[in-house]
């Protein structure tokens, strides 16, 4: 039976990120999933709506209303950005800890909420309780906390790709270049001329030039690590591929370093994370797909004297979804790795 | 401690096959993997090769000598074809079950192995006790044999796609056509013109017209659950994806059925298969990629009178790793589905 | 000057046929472009919906109203199915020739079109003048034309694979299959779940099964070149690229042939029909990409008594614009190959 | 007749620019392909090599010997780096034009060649006549010379990126980063681990970090354009794709710019280039796929005074086949556009 675990609702079945969760949910061994919601599909099975989970996850899609009168121990709000304050503030009051995957809770403050999302913020309250859940930083506040703003899928591996030399207060204001590349789905599961296939295939394209809402929530944790206010060029860009993204970050250091003490910098700062894999060369998206990994390369050009970092994750786990499952074991108590120990699915 | 759990040696570590067998049994809760062979990069570590495994499975490559003095209890064999049957031959005498993934000993007789593989059969003797590892089939005979012989990739979709047909004395002698599509893992790990990015990328083409050598493995197994001599069509194609087989079946039926009727057929065949998914609508490839299901869409053309099995599986997986595992829990008497309850990777 | 050469429209230039329409058209050098109209971009260049003929093409887009006003020598209708009827009627007594790219006016009665296109036909009197447009089968019908259906997509491709044996009166009755697979780009430019990305890419399935509406096409244009009603088993597939369409067509024949006399018929019959090109191996869609060429490799299985032809066309080209340009080609008067010797795109 | 066009050949036929030269040059009109080598496949058909050539230009393959006793008048050597200089001394004293696709003479010293090419050059005379090819900065130079070093791909796209600012003298010191990505084709036709299918799709990765052979050319010609040493942070990326580079620079101005005033100078720039296209958005490569063109977008970062510029190129086009095509148009005083007016294939 799996009455003592605790329950979990997933809100918002549809999406890449909602289906994601749900998978590796049903496998978790520590809680059991009581809700899955949809507005658009309640009363299909979640396996007509996604069938690979034919047979595995064939539960009702319920609508969020269901969520008012039910006892729930976690709820991952899977909705798109400006549609999850709504939730969050309708249940304030709920008993429950609420992992919200949207952009609604990251920033600092509604007033840069605005700016960066052109939206008046409806539950600015939240701001004060929200703990930014990028666990390999901030799992003492995350283990305490009842909302959870998970990270985006950029900044997660903007943020760990340079987080090391940033603590060590170590790079150089205003040098730094985040060139981002993600593959499809980060475009979501919405049906557009983005997302066409003959758009996407055998193309690739930059897109947001000096205007994505991931610049500021990276700069913003880059601040809090370096202490000091940090501006960075971030330019991400659409691959032909599912899954994955991969930064190659640029950066000068105030010091010199070289390939061994960059090194021995990284492994220090990522001991003990069990999903960060500092790697020997540069890793590709494909060695981390359908998995929790962070794999990073830094590297040192002694010829510039800069330091350039690879980082790749697979933007719909460690960039979504496995992270907010990491946030949930941190906040429950469980070890970091409960449900998390799928491998990379290559080829 | 995993002493008490039976220890399996993984022999040939270099291919997909190999990576995949690993992939699966490292996270078998039952067994213990004692030794990953590669004569090419002994000394290395699985995790050289394989850099997704860093961190998970960084066991050192042995030789395969090293099997010799070794205890074990069960050998897998990732090696090609023509290969494998020498290794059979050196551990005729070990304590040990073997499941061969070549297809040294899928066929009834050497004499047939040679024509097909135009090469001699140097341990004609494994013939009499090799058993054909479809467990949807033959369970009871894989449960007491020491010598498995895993089903071919493109035999296990087109065997599945059929068999309830076959079995119901119900396909029309000579009528049957498999036009089947695979993905390019199924050429292998080794470069050459066949697997360069640039001639598989955007293009997809017929190869092997009329002598494949899946033929005679699906028309054997088709004349043994037919009870007659069958002769099949079988035209494979390459797909410009990584996994995944789609098979198309058509036949005429010895007696006019109709959709319900059909259905009903493959229902009552696949009851308690827990591997079979039968779809009501046809599956693509990227409903299975990942895991160990196969998924079948019977339909009857009332038009035409002829019936179109559709059916997809992942090839590196029920087409080889995962069904090479499934063969396992049968011979050591574990539960069907133990350590493969993998859900399919969509997208 | 170009006020000499015959004058083009061009109806509807939102899709990826009216693109490709436009890029040989504008090359062409017997024929002037007058108009391209979209209803719903009028006003915008052409240049502006489709960046890549950016100082190439920057044509205004124009309403469709524009063509009742003026004089054109051609008209391209390339627009949905449904919607073409439509403007042929109202441009019924123009001064002018009507290819029409849809599917409106291929089959041979509109009881037909009703049944296999759901719609009424609204201007049946076409019917009595439309010709067929495969120049390779009925050039001299198309030379008299002032309406040319041109042929569909999968019915180019599977009509020439066995045209040669249906005119020989070799093909044995009721025995043939087509197995077709195409590229995306035959989905057409609108978004949906089917042409979403991830819906797409790594991705391979059948649909339409048993209903399909180029069946009836295929079927018709057989029965006229076999002079006996016959019926196909047609199956479409969806593969992951952007464009081209491999046929495989399986059949019986009257009288037992060998490779050689197969590859007579083949010759003998596709003898100066310049964009045909008789292959000694099975082709790639690959090998045609972006070109005119339709490849056959006709295939005799000794072992089954059975024929397979393998056919690869652009489905966009030879299946739908380059085809079209060749219908022109022929109903103007032009030498065959005028405009179309574009080579093969590839890798 | 072909008799009094100037006669070419095309050294090394095996390679992807080997075919793409000659798919361009059997359509140029003002020149007949003479030759056509290639040592590996000399006595086979250029289209037994390439089938998407049959009926197109079906020339039988020669020994590089043959030049020696013929006269050409522009030999295109597509020959791998270190190859091509032995073909170069040997026909020192031809009367002919050469273009030669390698890296070997695209550097200023055989020093620096060394440096980066590890390999000692053996006709370092070369060095005083090659011409570096990039026409849309050096035209009057190559129309005078014998020996065109035809520029990198990578370096075609990152020097028309930043050539209108580095010859304004826009460019701070040490700023300049490109971050650049190509198709697969760049690796080249030969089978390996780096072109296995596996590797390549549904993957993506950094490599050559810090060392690779194109920093130095791409060095030198901003070096040449600013007046003054420049270094440049250069990393090259490898894409799913077949064909296609993009390029983003990132620069620091000496002096702040905005949007309409960077448009400017690259208008002013490339006016009358007829090759460049100025975009007012991002491009992704597939606008340019299979044409000469080079699709820039200049973009000032009002936020972070930085200057982005996405830069597009066919690799195998721009960034070699067409480019040389483009030098021989100069060299043999043809319009610049003779023979290049492909129109990029999309979808």
């Amino acid at each position: 039976m799996h009455n003592n675990k605790p329950s979990i609702g997933i809100i918002g079945a549809t999406g890449f990120t909602g289906s994601e969760l749900a998978r590796l949910l049903c496998q978790h061994p520590e809680i059991t999933i009581k809700h899955i919601t949809s507005e658009t599909h309640k009363g299909k099975l979640f396996s007509d709506l996604h069938p690979q989970f034919m047979g595995i996850l064939d539960q009702e899609l319920e609508s969020a209303d269901v969520i008012d009168q039910s006892d729930v121990d976690v709820l991952f709000l899977a909705l798109p950005h400006g549609v999850s304050m709504d939730f969050i503030k309708r249940w304030e009051h709920k008993n429950c800890k609420i992992i919200d995957l949207s952009g609604d809770f990251r920033l600092s403050t509604p007033e840069i909420y605005k700016t960066w999302y052109q939206k008046d913020h409806i539950f600015t309250k939240g701001f004060e309780s929200a703990v930014y859940g990028q666990p390999e930083l901030f799992a003492d506040q995350i283990k305490g906390s009842s909302l959870v703003a998970n990270p985006g899928c950029y900044p997660t591996a903007s943020i760990l790709s340079l987080a090391p030399l940033f603590v060590g207060g170590l790079i150089e204001k205003d040098t730094v270049i985040i060139d981002a590349k993600s593959g499809l789905t980060g475009a979501g599961v919405k049906a557009s001329d983005t997302t066409h296939f003959s758009n996407v295939n055998e193309n690739f394209k930059a897109y947001g030039l000096g205007v994505h809402r991931h610049t500021v929530e990276i700069e913003e944790q880059f601040s809090i690590l370096g202490k000091q206010e940090i501006q960075v060029q971030f330019t991400p860009h659409l691959l032909p591929v599912d899954r994955g993204i991969l930064v190659t970050a640029y950066a000068k250091t105030t010091k010199k370093l070289d390939q061994e003490s960059l090194g021995k910098i990284y492994h220090d700062f990522y001991e003990g994370k069990p999903f960060v894999r500092l790697r020997k060369s540069a890793p590709g998206i494909k060695d981390v797909r359908g998995s929790h990994y962070c794999d990073i390369y830094p590297f040192w050009d002694e010829r510039t004297n800069r330091v350039i970092v690879i980082s790749a994750i697979d933007n719909l786990l460690k960039g979504a979804a496995s992270q907010a499952v990491h946030n949930m074991n941190l906040m429950l108590g469980y070890e970091e790795k409960t449900g998390l120990e799928q491998i990379p699915l290559r080829p």
